[in-house]
């Protein structure tokens, strides 16, 4: 054996997790998402600049105002799922790099200073981040289902409107419910993807 | 307990896993790496895109190559560590849709005809993808070290030289040596990044 997580954990978190379409109506609770959140902040961004953040959709009015900018194809499981949470890059990332970076006061002024610049490390880190909070929502025992089917443009200014955020995902998050999911489909095998020099 | 992943897994993979400096002689071996791959390699893209490609940098001649493009502060640390991997965004990935993607055949001309809305579509989801990597990396019992602080455009040409790829981040891979890391930084407080609507 070449891993040393258990062998639960990697069902858990890779083999048996699945993208979920369909979810029970147990709720998801704040608790819970303190908890993932609790556990896939410690995962590493660079300069560990933080940038995610993270919108739960908990309100009917709010929900409807999601499902709005939502692909055709996605609203019904965006309407129906116990929790919704948009994930965006905080572009002004910068401004808690000296609490986040305490002993290097400088790399906000020094890397940071052009938005272009945070635009492109924020999207890239926050990506990361949301690749592990995906993982974490698995690791609470839940079905994460993410999207990209919708208006980027419209759920910015709906649930942001500062200009300085940009959503990465839509997830729904529950139990997973009633056909689910589709069959697995098939990976790349090891030696398309991976090559060595 | 909010989370139902085992608290070994969650220290393995989160809490005590740190971002590597200095690493021990030991070797990484291809079935390590392989091992990797295939947990990895279920975490999920959008339409099962999969873009993200790896490059292991194994000979002596590509490292002493790979290190001339890297920032300075991350030159010794790359041409020390047992094993570098450049994590890149395939921009044609479309073409292997429908292969990954055998229900849905017309998805790639429906939706990824265009090189730009590949570029954007590839880089987020090779980017989630390059997040379940760095935790695939110790799950493997190794540290990883991800690095953003290099040359993309002279990395990109000296490894790949298609202009269909493009770095995301180079990664040093193997057993923390000594002083491998700093005091770990303070994260963001939960309300601080997750709010509700």
């Amino acid at each position: 054996m070449s891993l040393v997580l258990d062998p639960a954990a990697q069902d858990l978190l890779f083999r048996e997790a699945r993208t979920a379409n369909t979810f029970t109506d147990e709720p998801v609770t704040d608790e819970q998402v303190q908890a993932i959140y609790d556990l896939v902040k410690y995962a590493p961004t660079a300069f560990n600049q933080s940038p995610l953040r993270v919108v739960l959709v908990r309100s009917p009015e709010a929900r409807e105002r999601l499902v709005s900018h939502m692909a055709a194809g996605n609203q019904p499981k965006t309407a129906a799922a116990p929790l919704v949470a948009i994930l965006a890059t905080d572009h002004e990332f910068h401004q808690e790099l000296p609490q986040l970076l305490p002993h290097a006061p400088g790399i906000a002024d020094a890397f940071f200073s052009e938005r272009s610049v945070r635009e492109q490390a924020g999207t890239f880190n926050a990506s990361l981040q949301a690749g592990y909070f995906i993982l974490g929502i698995r690791a609470a025992g839940l079905a994460a289902g993410p999207m990209t089917g919708y208006d980027p443009a419209g759920i910015d200014k709906e649930f942001f409107g500062d200009g300085d955020h940009s959503v990465l995902t839509v997830v729904n998050i529950g139990k997973p419910g009633d056909d689910a999911w589709f069959a697995r489909s098939p990976r790349l095998a090891y030696d398309e993807v991976v090559s060595t020099v």
